[in-house]
């Protein structure tokens, strides 16, 4: 499968190529406002993974030539850049079999860090609304420590949970999700519960900052 | 300590009522609107945990005579019932040393459960609102199973949240959290973290219904 990671000279955006590009054998591009340094990134990230004695190539592109033929397109950027990446590239997405969002709003006040979602209820269905009719969008990997995810040394026995309206897509994304080792998918229902899942990214932080020895935190259902 | 759980004829305050009678050594008194409910309740508690070689008394009480010199209070009722419940006990809520809010605002609709906070911001806020000012309030058991905590053959190996502004009552919380084997408390900050901690209820709902072989579902950070 194709998979284009918009922003994914980001965090999270990191941590989901170096995943699939160490566990999975899925043809990875790297997608940015400049193809440059889309380009940097992904020539960075198959040095990090050829140094683990993987031979991967990694694609660098704008993100709209990112987006371009790519099966699965992940938006990995801010939630506040996310309707206008989404626009910038809609006439790339008609052809995605999905669309995935793994963004969450947050907003850091003088107590701590809350969830903050857009007017549409979460950012996934921000996207929902942005992205063109025909492709579906799935929220996912809204509840993963970037830092952790980038570490391919650290394990993860967590799990991701994927909402949206549209289960074909959703199966697809549970594959890619349980494509990275230790990661498990769990079905959180339709676009409608994405303001929950997103709720749970703030709450990851306060649990990290108040516990010590906690850091990086994910999250098992169990 | 003396704890008295008012709404404890209900199924967390059941949770409650029998895991601390199984796995530590306090003066459980269970608080209803009717004393000779409470008073059924708790000799139905009783006979559970004789049944299990634990011979435990259980008082039954209406709710204000329960809460009068019990050392902490929890206000196992629903949501809608917090601000009449706590105004009806609230001259015996000054002596104890912390109010525990486990309630979480739920709302059911065509798309599933969500979170459903009151203009409060959370029900622990509620809570905190409507109690004495003398008396610290703590959230906690927002995530738990009411019908794992109930048998107590159910291991839990899962986590509750502390979310509240007095650091001596949290950590009350948390020991009296910790009395349950298998279960861990957290420190989740100040009560501002409190919508985000009972937006999780709905979610561990929604991920037990639409996830074949997950049911009664807690969660574990890690």
């Amino acid at each position: 499968m194709r998979i284009a990671i918009l922003g994914g000279t980001g965090d999270i955006g990191e941590g989901l190529a170096l995943r699939w590009g160490y566990h999975a054998d899925h043809e990875l591009v790297i997608g940015s406002r400049e193809a440059s340094r889309a380009g940097t990134k992904a020539d960075a990230y198959e040095t990090e993974l050829d140094s683990r004695g993987i031979d991967v190539t990694i694609e660098g592109r704008a993100n709209a030539d990112a987006a371009a033929g790519a099966d699965a397109v992940v938006l990995a950027v801010p939630p506040y850049h996310v309707t206008d990446t989404v626009e910038a590239v809609a006439s790339e997405l008609v052809d995605a079999d999905v669309v995935i969002s793994p963004a969450a709003g947050m907003k850091r006040d003088e107590t701590g860090v809350h969830a903050h979602p857009p007017s549409a209820g979460s950012v996934t269905e921000l996207v929902a609304g942005a992205a063109p009719a025909e492709v579906p969008v799935v929220g996912a990997f809204h509840n993963l420590s970037a830092g952790r995810l980038a570490d391919i040394d650290a394990e993860l026995g967590i799990d991701t949970l994927l909402v949206g309206d549209d289960e074909g897509a959703k199966e697809i994304v549970g594959l890619l999700a349980e494509d990275i080792d230790g990661l498990r998918a769990l079905d959180a229902g339709g676009l409608a519960n994405a303001a929950e899942v997103e709720s749970l990214t703030p709450l990851l932080l306060t649990v990290a900052q108040h516990n010590d020895g906690l850091h990086d935190l994910g999250v098992r259902f169990r």
